[in-house]
């Protein structure tokens, strides 16, 4: 209700902002009896961290897991877990230039305008390191999806106007920028830098893909599947689009082709990015995602005080000048979230 | 959860397969003492009926609204309004010869996979008829967001790959396809009455403004309040993709084109779409959704009958070649119905 | 949220004033496949309906079933059903006297203090008549427990005093006041006869059983069973309380007398009422309501017109004496409703 | 939905076993601007803890409130206020002998049945310590409630049998087993001692009263106030039963009686505890719950194992012989979260 929850069967609520003490999310509706340790949600914390490549921020905010409630002896109880992330690295002081300012592409003008009340620290509730705590409950849905046969896929599709040409799905992990094409990766790389060079950013596209479903997942009406992926996707920050297979481009395509034919081995073609009214084909799910520039740029920009006076910022801190590599976790991770979520609300459909 | 509920506050829970006795919601979390009546309410229900033009289907399905509680005098009485709209026009004989098969592009195949059953006729719950009551629904919204000083309009922004070059609001209403600029409108008439005689159909986008916000609405991580627009709008069942303000194109954007700058006056530009980390900036909010042709063809295509046996199939019955002058209502209507319910969510964080 | 919903994977909106048109109900998350007919749930409703007998208001609000979607061939689809009560026999000119006045112990005043409006027909949203709905609801639910061959009875255990002294369940339905005690039965008959030719009323106490209950349902915590079916009974107008398995007595024993000890054969008593720590034990559920005496009585009482200005009133109309007979099919809608609920929230659980 | 959320705008969610490393809660949904420190709630906090008194489990379970979230410079932001309390002086191996054993009156059996795997050490999930989570919420709560002027007090009300003859506001937190009445109190405690020489153990009835309430809150239908409070009263573990003003004796009485009637100053009496039709009179809320005798007892009961072996079983450890002065101010911290939540629905419902 007051946003800070997700889900409905398996359902997460988070707390924490970029410079507390720490962050954390609350994860309850986890199936029972479920082998699950730190080290397995680690290894996606680390996917999403600063730091991991040179086209990162150089921030050490080193995302440690502590499970601390809801597994016993290795196993989920069926409780809740609450898993934490203690904050380090913090510099609030660094961000005493802007308590004042609103920064050109940041919540601070909109936090103030809704509460009233702001922390401005590292844009508070509004950061990105918010995602942290989704990545960590992500990973727990990806576990329950492994059981089920499931996998999420998500990887740079473009960057700065770099598009991938090609899919090679082993190299996405092998190159700093998550791309599918290892090509496309090292231009993608460059214009970062050059970016970097002069404290500017660049957007771009991320891509997922869900295998291994089953036909028949998905509520009719308002709690579609790729309406429930909407909304998770679009609650990451700098998420500014989706679009589902075909996606923009079936606005420009007849009905003869867009529609996916059958056949006894199945369907032809993919257009609906394996959803058909709200419901699962059984097909891979794809869809991409527009992510904005990084709002912090060290570009001097016209912005306003909180009083009202007029001024040039320049946004200092150690920031990402692209999102991309470090949103390639975030965006599985909500698919999962979302997908384990169907997956029970099936079950309790039928049994 | 079973995925005919939406909204949180101002919530609307709806029935109604296309072909059964009737379709209708339940609207609960209306403020008392607000004057309604169902002449309101048809205006709305007029622009999403079928029959309207040369180019919209001419099925009658003539969307006569009842309230039937929730009004006393004339006025809201804060407990849930329900309106009914009874089914006429049925031709359930016209779907005798699809019960046995998977149209292409329909979610014939998804609903007997996710249910073992399915109402054949007229695509039962997956109809586009469930948006009539919608549209109703959303009338009441906007009867709502009228007296805070809201106004949402969606129009036709392309058709069959004609784009709108002008955006001339007082002519949306004038032209049978509702796109924002006459002289494209002339061209996507054309295009729709060349697919019609071919039996073909093609998609198009639709575009929605929300003029009159104030700043603050929307919560901020899961329930923003573009990721709730874009819950609503992906629920359309032929919507693939939505974008807020500079969307997809702010994947190739740089942050210091992108950020929007402020100066004494307010924004310099609207590349967020009217909102920020979720929250409305006061800004117009505006968006776009990618609308999939219809799937309604009477092409011959390849499909399978539930058997599994291979067919040739050639879609029947009276369908719109395409549907994007008939969403325009139903878009304004799910962007009515969310913004209303943060203006109640903003209300209670705040009383 | 705003009140009309109750249940979260089967889930029911209700709507409806006493002297609307209709008054009715969606209910989502039905299992699909599954018989279910008209004359089903007719047989629940005719247990609520007034004029059954010489204790019950001889109004004549006969509630015919009419189910207008979610059922296809005499099946449950999956999608919502919805099933209207369309409302005869009403007489809003007998209310015209009690426009202006609150009678006391009904929810005059409290609905025009909180709306600062009030359908004053017949109590409106507040009436009695509401729960017609829930039995509806109920029924469906109840459907839905046979299969899992789970059974709720209730039945009157007190009125005006009047308590069983023995359980003979096969006599429930053969004595007008549903009384387990035939012999108290015609006693409190009698008391409610005389009542009625005072134009007084009585309060009595309802029972319900559950049986065939598996071990393990109820969610810890908040959603505990026993808290869900106190929300659901307390939702019911007439009852001011509840307690389960030894309830308020528990307040006087010892630790040692309450706790249900166990050997091979399962727990050697039930003081618990078959939950404990909120969980169900797998033995019978077992708790009483509280119900308090009917609000529309004839004997002059004192109270205020909305002017404030005061007055004696007598309300006329059509009352039950006592209520006790036909809430005890509500009781049991309500709980079938709740185990339903908790059924499907096990499964999705584990699945 | 999986039992650890409560609330709809003011909505907590709570974490953490009984000898987990931590417990703790996020409220999400708290007015922003609002003073709040530790010490202010830390004061609820050592109304619950254990070893306060002479009648209480010695335990030193010293609930340190950490607000890790949510409040800046003093103040809240509107974002989740995350509330944790580390457990110390756990002492699991104590719990090693109940590990394959489930002891009567406990969730043990329930647990098991449900999850097919139990967190033994004391009582894990389903322990009473689960409820320091709800106090530091409820004071949360309560601090809101405090600038609309209501407050909420509870007491014991009855013990082992012995009733408070008397109402003494100001002896409440005077003596150790905080009854109403200072005379009774020194009985109970006699009683409680007594008991806990032998190692029995008694229940008792927890009475709260709400002031300053303000008529209209509550909704109709299913989220009655009542039945807010019930369900809210019902989830924790020790309590059995929940009646509202004249409560089970309305069962006795008649409609003449009951009957709350008004005159130019307001209501005569106030059978109805404050709430007419589920919707609060504006008059004091009064409700009453039986809370059983603790479960933990020294006296041998028959039990099984996991395995299914009779066994004789005296429970360990350091409990409370009687429940009740513990459990008031947890009924405190409910009413308080179920009353501000009604609150901020009526905000929305106006606004």
């Amino acid at each position: 209700m007051a946003g800070s929850s997700f889900g409905d069967f398996l359902k997460i609520t988070t707390f924490g902002e970029s410079h507390g003490e720490s962050i954390g999310v609350i994860i309850d509706g986890v199936t029972p009896g479920v082998e699950i340790d730190e080290q397995y949600i680690q290894i996606q914390m680390d996917r999403r961290k600063p730091g991991q490549s040179s086209v990162t921020s150089p921030r050490k905010e080193y995302d440690q897991v502590y499970i601390q409630s809801g597994v016993y002896e290795g196993k989920t109880t069926g409780t809740p877990l609450f898993i934490t992330l203690y904050n380090k690295d913090m510099r609030p002081e660094a961000y005493r230039d802007i308590q004042h300012s609103f920064r050109p592409g940041h919540a601070d003008f909109t936090y103030l305008k809704k509460y009233g009340i702001r922390d401005h620290r590292g844009s508070g509730r509004a950061s990105g390191r918010e995602t942290a705590a989704r990545v960590a409950a992500g990973a727990v849905a990806r576990k329950l999806l492994e059981r089920r046969g499931v996998s999420v896929v998500a990887y740079t599709k473009a960057i700065g106007g770099i598009e991938c040409a090609a899919f090679i799905e082993d190299q996405i992990e092998r190159n700093a920028v998550r791309a599918c094409d290892p090509e496309a990766a090292v231009r993608m790389i460059e214009i970062i830098e050059a970016l970097a060079a002069i404290g500017d950013s660049c957007g771009g596209i991320v891509e997922c893909r869900i295998r291994g479903m089953i036909p028949g997942l998905g509520e009719p009406v308002f709690d579609k599947l790729d309406a429930d992926l909407a909304k998770g996707m679009l609650s990451i920050g700098a998420v500014k689009g989706i679009e589902f297979g075909a996606g923009f481009e079936a606005a420009g395509m007849l009905g003869s082709e867009h529609n996916d034919q059958m056949n006894a081995s199945g369907f032809l073609s993919n257009h609906s990015g394996g959803i058909l009214g709200g419901i699962s084909t059984g097909e891979e799910i794809i869809f991409r995602v527009a992510v904005k520039p990084t709002s912090s740029i060290s570009v001097p920009q016209q912005t306003i005080r909180t009083s009202g006076e007029e001024q040039v910022i320049v946004t200092k801190g150690r920031h990402d000048p692209c999102i991309c590599p470090r949103i390639v976790p975030v965006v599985e991770a909500m698919a999962c979230l979302v997908i384990e979520d169907h997956f029970k609300r099936h079950a309790a459909l039928h049994h």
